[in-house]
C-alpha cells in the first residue's frame, strides 16, 4: 500500500520522463502526465481494502503520486459528498439526479484536490518556491497549501477575479500580483518571473501533478456509485483538468479491474461568453481556439484558451460525451431554484452545469431514467457579490 | 439501532415533558433538554459498530432524537476534522494544539448541526413554518434546512450581520426581515410573529433540538480522541449552545461508559466588546447580566444576554474550567497568523479561541504537554469584509 507511481509520459508524443526529478512540458510543448504500474497497484487498491481506509481523497494512496504519504501536506480533504437532488431532479425530468458537491473541501472548492497533490508532490520534490497564474480559487488553494508546507507561494490574477481570492491569499502570506488582463495575461507574468527568479512553475498543466489530485474526483464518484459509474457526469470546464483527471482516473480503475469497461458520457460546460471547447466541439476539432473578449460571471471557466483543451475534447469524443455554452442568465437562475428547492447554495459554475443538464434533457440527449451527476465545483459563499449583481 | 429517546427535562426545575409532541420552554421559562435511555443506547452504541458506520454526525444515531433517522433533512454533515496546528502550537508553547475545523459542513459553519437535527426534527413532528432571530451563519443554516425540508423559515436578523448572510437566506428562498438592532431585538419580532402567526418558535434554546446536533462536536472530538478526550477544549460563546451540547455529549458518553470520569475543562470565550458570560464567571455567578453597547467583529459572538448563560457557567465551573474575553486586535492578529503558518482561513469567532489558547498558555493555565483544542465554528470566507477592514 504504497504509491504505485511509475514515470510521467507526455500527452501527445509519448515521451517517457523520470517521475522523480522536477518536470514540466515535453520537450514537443505537451503536458506530462503520471503514469503508475497498475499491475502493483490491483494487488492492493480493492474494494475491500477500500473500506477500511479513512474517508479522504488519499485512500486511493496507489494511483497518486506521493512517495512518502505520511509526509504529504493535508488540511484533511474528505471525500465530498453526492447529494440527491430529488426536487430539482423531478422538475428537470431526471430522478436520478446527483451533485457532487466540492464546497466542502478545504478552501471550499475544488482546487483544493489539485493544490494538496500538487503542492505535496512540489515539496517532495525538494521546491521551495513556485508562481502561478488564476482565476482565482486555484491560486486561493495553492496558497493555502503552500502555507502549510512552508513554501513560497506567488500568485498571479486578473484584477476583475473575485476579491475574496485576493484576501484568501493574502491571509494565507502569498505574494500576491494583480493583472489588468486575463489569466492568459497573468500567465506571462508567471513565466517571466520563473525564468528570473527559477520558481516552480506551478501553471495548470506545466506541472504533471494537480490533475492527480482533480483526479480523485472521479475516484471517488466510482466508489459512491458502487463501483457501477454514471451515465453522465457534467463539468464546467475552464482549464478542463478536473474533467481530464476524472476521464482517466476511470481508466486507471478500469485497468485494475475495479469498474467494466462502460464509461459515462462526459460532459464539457462553458459560459456563451467564453465558449472555445464549445466551438471546437461543435466543428469536430481535437483542439480548440483561443476567444475573443471572454466574460462571464462564472469566472472560473473564464478561460479563453485551455493548454489541456485537446485532452477535454478527447475525452468528450472518446466517451460520447458533449459540450455545450450557457448563458450567465440561465445559470443565476438556475443557481437560485437550486437554492430554493435543495437548501444548496452553489457557485455560478457549478450552476452552469445544472443549467446544461436541463438543456440536455429538453433535448432527449439525456434519456429517462439516466443517472446523471453534476459537478458544483465550489461554494457560493465566495461569489456573494455576483448573486447581487 | 434507533434513537433512544425518552423525553424531555426542563433544565432548571427537572419537570418532565413528552418528547413527542411541540414543546420550547419549560412552564417554569427554561430550556427543555432532551433525555435518552442510556442503557438502551449502550446496547449499540459500541466503539465496534461505530468502527463500520458512515463518517457523518448522524453516526451516533442512539444519542439522536430523529425517530426515523432515514427521513432526516440532510445536506451531508460529515463529520468535521481535527486539524493538527503544529506551527502555531509551537510557537504558542501548546505543542499538542488541535482544531476542530466546522469551516468544512454545509453552509460552511458549526451552525449546520443544530440546523440538520433541528429542522429535521421540526419536519418530524409536523411543522410547516417556523420563526427564528440569529446573528446571520445560524439563520443562513435553517433557511438552508427549510428549503430542503419544504418548510418555511421566518429569519430575522441585524441589519449590522455580514451582508453573505442575507444573500444565503434569500438564495434558500427564506422570509428574511432586517432588525436597526442586536439579536435581542431580532427575537422580540420573532415572539410576535410566532404569537400572530404560529410559526414554530425555533429560537436558540427556546426549541430543544439544535442542542442535540451541537452535540456531535462532543461526540466527534471523543471518538477523534480515541476515547481519551482532550484535556481542555475552547469554544467562542454567543448563545453557548455548542458548548452546553458538547458538555451534555461527554456526559452521555460517560453514562454509556465509552470514556473515562475526566472531563476537559471547557474554556468561552468571548470578545471584549462583549462578555457578559466573562463577567459572570470572575465574579463567581451563576447567570449573566445583560451587556450593553455590545460591540465586536467577531459578530457570532455578540450576544449580550444569552438564555442558557446558567448552563455555560455551570459547565465551566463543573469542569474547572474558564471564561476570558479577548480583544478584536488580538483575534484579527491571532487569524493572520493561523491563514500564514497553517494555510487556514478561520473565523474571526474561531481565531478568538487562538488568542485565548495563547492567554491561557502565557498565564500557565494551560500546561505544557496539555491536548488542547479549539473550535473553529466557521469559514473566514463568509467575513471577507471584516478582514480587510
Amino acid at each position: 500500500m504504497t504509491s504505485a507511481l511509475s514515470h510521467l509520459e507526455c500527452s501527445k508524443c509519448a515521451a517517457r520522463y523520470d517521475a522523480d526529478a522536477i518536470a514540466h512540458l515535453c520537450a514537443c510543448g505537451a503536458p506530462l502526465l503520471v503514469r503508475y504500474d497498475l499491475e502493483r497497484a490491483a494487488r492492493t487498491l480493492t474494494r475491500e481494502a477500500l473500506a477500511s481506509r479513512e474517508p479522504t481523497m488519499w485512500r486511493y494512496e496507489e494511483l497518486l503520486p506521493l512517495r512518502e504519504l505520511t509526509k504529504r501536506v493535508s488540511l484533511h480533504e474528505q471525500m465530498t459528498p453526492l447529494v440527491r437532488m430529488r426536487r430539482v431532479g423531478r422538475e428537470l425530468g431526471i430522478e436520478a439526479l446527483f451533485v457532487k458537491d466540492e464546497s466542502t473541501l478545504p478552501t471550499g472548492t475544488f482546487k483544493a484536490r489539485g493544490a494538496a497533490v500538487g503542492v505535496s508532490r512540489a515539496k517532495e520534490l525538494g521546491v521551495r518556491a513556485f508562481a502561478m497564474p488564476t482565476n482565482g480559487n486555484a491560486g486561493a488553494a495553492w496558497a493555502a497549501y503552500a502555507a502549510r508546507a512552508g513554501i513560497e507561494a506567488h500568485v498571479v490574477m486578473p484584477v476583475s477575479a473575485l476579491e475574496i481570492n485576493r484576501v484568501e491569499c493574502t491571509m494565507a502570506g502569498a505574494q500576491l500580483t494583480l493583472v489588468n488582463g486575463l489569466i492568459g495575461d497573468a500567465g506571462q507574468i508567471v513565466a517571466r518571473e520563473v525564468a528570473e527568479h527559477g520558481f516552480y512553475d506551478a501553471s495548470t498543466l506545466k506541472e504533471p501533478y494537480r490533475i492527480e489530485g482533480k483526479k480523485t474526483m472521479g475516484l471517488e464518484l466510482a466508489e459512491q456509485f458502487d463501483w457501477n459509474v454514471p451515465d453522465v457526469i457534467i463539468y464546467p470546464a475552464g482549464g478542463g483538468v478536473g474533467l481530464i483527471g476524472m476521464h482517466k482516473a476511470l481508466h486507471e480503475l478500469q485497468a485494475l479491474g475495479l469498474i467494466a469497461d462502460r464509461m459515462p458520457r462526459f460532459v464539457a460546460v462553458q459560459a456563451e461568453g467564453c465558449a472555445p471547447i464549445v466551438e471546437a466541439w461543435k466543428a469536430r476539432r481535437s483542439e480548440s481556439t483561443p476567444w475573443n473578449n471572454a466574460q462571464t460571471v462564472a469566472f472560473g471557466i473564464n478561460v479563453p484558451k485551455a493548454l489541456g483543451d485537446f485532452l477535454v475534447l478527447a475525452a468528450l469524443y472518446e466517451t460520447g460525451g458533449a459540450a455545450l455554452a450557457v448563458s450567465d442568465r440561465e445559470l443565476l437562475e438556475v443557481q437560485s431554484v437550486v437554492g430554493a428547492r435543495e437548501g444548496l447554495f452553489i457557485c455560478p459554475e457549478g450552476a452552469a452545469t445544472v443549467a446544461a443538464a436541463k438543456r440536455l434533457r429538453e433535448q432527449c440527449w439525456i434519456a429517462a431514467g439516466e443517472r446523471v451527476v453534476v459537478i458544483n465545483t465550489g461554494t457560493g459563499l465566495k461569489y456573494s457579490g455576483v448573486v447581487r449583481s
